[in-house]
C-alpha cells in the first residue's frame, strides 16, 4: 500500500471500504517565505501606480481581511482555530510519563463549552452539533490531560473539537490510536502529537473527475464535517537514551468512518510532504532529514484494543451535555 | 429575495437554476482577538504543565505550521494565497480615472505564469489547468491594469487566478461586473474592490443536509474549483464631493456557472457579515455603520453587456498559452 500511495499521492485511504481518496505528494525544494500581514515595502523599484494614485495597500485602513488564526495556549495543548470551517487547522499537544501518570483530574467535571474568544460569528456553538448525528470529537482527548482539572476542562472546548463518527470510529479506532500514543511514553520521555481535520477529494467512478465533498452541520450550516482526520507523532528522548537529539516521527492519516479493529495502523501512515501538500501546512521543516528516524521502525506502531466502548458509554454519559445557565452577576 | 437571504443566509443564489447556496448571517458583538504565531504567554497563571514536564510550546523548535499565506503587493493589487486550495483568499485592487485612461501595457506581451515565490508543492501549476475545461480566471482583470505593463503582467500570475466556467461566465456575465466596476470611476475618484473564491454549501434534497461539493483539477488534484466568487466594492470619493468620507459599498455572490445576461445584479447581492461568516475573513471591520453607505442607492448596480464574446476571444487568443522555456543562463 504505501509503495503505491508514494507514487500518486495517497490512495486507498478508506479502511476496507475501497475508497480512493487522495492526499498529494510533490518535493518541495525552496524555504517558505512567510509575509505576515500588510507588507509595507513597494513590490518593486519602477513603481508606475502612484502617478496614476493607484495605492491597493490603502485599502488597509478599513482593517486587514485576514484570514485570522486564533491560537488557543492551553496547558496541554496548543490549537489554531479555522473560521471558515469552525474547526481547528490543527491542535498540538505534549505528553510525558509523569503527565500521564497523575490522576488530578475527573471528566465528570468538565462539560463541553463555546470558545469565547472566538468572535460569535465565527464560533462553533454546541447547538450546531445537536442531533447531528456526529461526536464532538476531541483532537486532543481529555485522557492525555489528567494532571490537572483545568487542563482536562481545556479539552472541552468546541475549539478542539471536529464533527467525528462515533461508533467504530471516535469512541473505537480513533481511541485506540490516541490510546497507542500514550503507550509511547513508555519507551520516549516526551512525545508531542500534531492532530487536525482534512477534506481530501475523491475519485468520481462516472466521470473521473477529483471532487471534495463534505457535510456542514449547524442551522444555518456552520462547522464542516471532516473526510479524514491526521495525527503526526514527534516521539522525543527514548527512555534508553534521552540525550539522543534525533527525534522518531510518525504520520497517519484515517477516514472519518467506522474502521474494523482488524485494519492495521501502518495502513495508515503516510509521508510528511503529502499531509503538507493536502493541509497546506509545513511540518517539521526545521528538522535536517538526517534528525527524522521513522517511528514505525523503532516501535511496533499497531494499536491495542481495548474493551473500551462500555467504559467510554459511562464516563461520556458523566460529562454533563450542556452548561448549566451561567450565573447572572 | 433580499430579505429572505438575511433571515437564513444567502439562499437561492444560482443565477435561474433554482440552487440553493447558503451564505451564513449571524450578528458578531465582539472585537477580534488576533494572536499571531507563537503565543509566548503561559496560558493562565494556575500553570501545572510545567511540573509534569508539559511545554506544548516546545514543538515550535521543529517549525511553526502555520498556516502561512503569501502576501504578493503588485502595482494593482494585493494578493493573499491558500497553500491548501491553491487559490488567493483574496485580491484586492485599486483603480481610478486617472489609472483606466492610461494605455500604457498590450495584453498581447502578458502571458500566464506560475507564481514562484509560492513554495513548490504548495504552487498551482499551467498544467492544472490544461484540459481541465475551466479558464484561468483573473480576479484582479488585466483591463484594470493597463497602466504599465508590469502592472497587467502581474495580473497573469497564477496566484491571481482561480479555475472558472468560461462561456457564459468569465468570458461573460463576470466580464460585464468587472466593467461595471470600471464604469464607478466615472462618479468616484478612488474604487476599491477585494475579490475571491467561496466554497458554499448546497442543500441535498434527498437528506436535507447541506453538504459543500466542488472539484479539484490537476494531476495529483491541486487546485479547487470554487462553487462561487464575491466582489466587495469599495467606492471613496465621489467625484460631486470628493471630501466626503464616507464609503459607498456592495457585495456580490455569483455561482461559478453560466449566467444568462438577463440576470439582475443586485439578484447577487449580498449583506457583509454573510460574506465574512462564509469566507471566514473580516471585511471593513475597523469602518463604523454609519460611515458605510450602500453603493446600490448611489449608483444603478447593473452590468452593461457589450459585445464582448468576440473581441475577448482574439485578445485571448493572443495571450501566449505557455510561457517559452526558460533560457539556461
Amino acid at each position: 500500500m504505501c509503495s503505491r500511495i508514494l507514487l500518486s499521492g495517497l490512495v486507498g485511504l478508506g479502511a476496507g471500504t475501497g475508497l480512493t481518496y487522495l492526499l498529494l505528494n510533490k518535493h518541495s525544494p525552496t524555504q517558505i517565505i512567510e509575509t505576515p500581514y500588510p507588507p509595507t515595502q513597494k513590490p518593486n523599484s519602477n513603481i508606475q501606480s502612484h502617478s496614476f494614485n493607484v495605492d491597493p495597500s490603502g485599502f488597509f485602513k478599513y482593517g486587514f481581511p485576514g484570514p485570522i488564526h486564533d491560537l488557543q495556549n492551553r496547558e496541554e495543548f496548543i490549537s489554531c482555530y479555522n473560521r471558515q470551517t469552525q474547526n481547528p487547522y490543527w491542535v498540538l499537544e505534549h505528553i510525558t510519563p509523569e503527565s500521564l501518570a497523575a490522576r488530578n483530574a475527573d471528566r465528570k467535571n468538565s462539560f463541553f463549552k463555546e470558545d469565547e474568544v472566538i468572535p460569535e460569528k465565527f464560533r462553533g456553538k454546541l447547538r450546531d452539533y445537536f442531533r447531528s448525528g456526529y461526536d464532538r470529537g476531541h483532537q486532543a482527548p481529555a485522557a492525555d490531560a489528567k494532571f490537572s482539572q483545568q487542563a482536562m476542562d481545556d479539552t472541552f472546548y468546541l475549539s478542539n473539537m471536529c464533527p467525528q463518527v462515533g461508533e467504530g470510529f471516535n469512541r473505537d479506532y480513533w481511541a485506540h490510536l490516541e490510546y497507542f500514543c500514550r503507550g509511547l511514553t513508555k519507551k520516549y520521555k516526551s512525545v508531542r502529537i500534531v492532530t487536525g481535520p482534512l477534506y481530501l477529494p475523491k475519485k468520481d467512478p462516472i466521470d473521473n473527475k477529483f471532487r471534495v465533498n463534505y457535510e456542514v452541520i449547524g442551522n444555518p450550516p456552520s462547522i464542516a464535517v471532516p473526510t479524514h482526520f491526521f495525527k503526526l507523532i514527534v516521539a522525543e528522548a527514548p527512555t534508553a537514551n534521552p540525550a539522543r537529539e534525533d527525534i522518531a516521527v510518525a504520520a497517519f492519516v484515517l477516514p472519518n468512518e467506522p474502521i474494523s479493529n482488524e485494519t492495521k495502523l501502518t495502513d495508515f501512515e503516510v509521508p510528511i510532504d503529502a499531509l503538507e501538500r493536502s493541509t497546506g501546512l509545513e511540518l517539521l521543516q526545521k528538522v535536517p532529514p538526517s534528525k527524522k528516524k521513522a517511528l514505525c521502525k523503532e516501535v511496533n506502531c499497531q494499536i491495542v484494543v481495548r474493551d473500551f466502548s462500555n467504559a467510554a458509554i459511562k464516563q461520556s454519559k458523566d460529562v454533563k451535555l450542556l452548561p448549566p445557565p451561567k450565573k447572572r452577576n
